[in-house]
């Protein structure tokens, strides 16, 4: 569904959101939803919600709203979460053992398939039912095995040269959390730069009167 | 400066990134920066940027640009990160540790100042350099101490009823890690729900093809 129309980045950013919420009304049993209804759910306008779907071609019904499960698998589909992907995490400290431990991976429809560091702490430790592996070993790694996503945790100096020997061993995304902005110019590779800090601050300004 | 005109919630979303780059280039000893080459660095348009910053007053010269430093400054007032928030982590598993250990929080403007867990196994260790407490003992710390934000890695079935608990003993904002939606209509709460899940299915979509 991907290829018959290009989906624009900020309708991209909407559609997990859409997606995660017709999983719970779906998980709870809720057949239908009216445009309304989804909108307060949402916090997303009726009308933006009817342009996003529009795009790849609509799915509501005049005068019956939205079907539920059908919304939620066509998203899944367009999304890509019913397909698999691979995934190795580099930096196992505590945000690299949270990640290898939630759902988030499995969710998406991502199978953690290594994790690297560089401590002899932890290498040779099991996480996540996975044997730690030397950081050493993970160029010889991607490309003996198709690696899809690399979930990059480790310290911020590292991330660059590490990116870049993974992004030449075939990587071809990167879910970055180092603090540091990631880019590969001219290689076809993508980049998800995480930043914690910046939904922090938005609450914090919330707050700051209250 | 907050109260001399209220914010809209996309331009307040757009700030904390404008601030970080900006303390980046300010570490890095950049002391000036054009319109166009902050609008290629943060990936929003010129106009954007300056529209965003005219809602406060604007802090660019025609014909000079941005000052970094004087930018970076009222951006850090405005947003608040000037003054200090006291935070509580509820949840000390990897997630609650690593965010106890990350510099997000100091880098916010935020001290935790306490952390609280259910387990005995965590219970009484050493966390970022705190004492983890019970769980039993968080009403009363909350109603006996100024708290502003609760950073919630507890499970998704105890987020509500906690999260509840807290908001009445006058806890005002939540960091809610949970992959539950949280809102609290009637009182003066402020959320911010991450969905790390989010950014990592854009990521997916982006690599399905290549």
């Amino acid at each position: 569904m991907k290829n018959e129309k290009k989906i624009s980045t900020p309708v991209l950013r909407r559609l997990p959101k859409y997606y995660r919420h017709l999983e719970e009304l779906s998980r709870n049993g809720i057949e239908k939803i009216s445009s309304k209804d989804l909108s307060k759910l949402i916090n997303v306008t009726a009308s933006q919600i009817r342009q996003d779907l529009n795009c790849f071609g609509g799915f509501g019904q005049q005068g019956y709203g939205y079907h539920v499960q059908t919304l939620r698998d066509n998203l899944a589909e367009i999304l890509g979460v019913t397909k698999r992907y691979t995934a190795i995490i580099v930096g196992v400290g505590h945000l690299g053992q949270a990640l290898a431990n939630h759902t988030t991976l499995p969710r998406s429809g991502v199978d953690l398939i290594a994790l690297f560091d560089v401590s002899p702490d932890v290498v040779g430790t099991e996480v996540a039912g996975l044997t730690v592996k030397n950081i050493s070993e993970v160029n010889r790694f991607c490309l003996e095995n198709h690696v899809d996503v690399a979930v990059l945790t480790l310290p911020k100096s590292e991330a660059l040269p590490v990116a870049t020997v993974l992004a030449n061993a075939g990587v071809k995304g990167f879910w970055n959390f180092t603090n540091t902005e990631l880019s590969f110019s001219g290689m076809n590779v993508s980049v998800e730069n995480v930043y914690m800090g910046d939904s922090l601050m938005k609450l914090c300004y919330d707050v700051q009167d209250s």
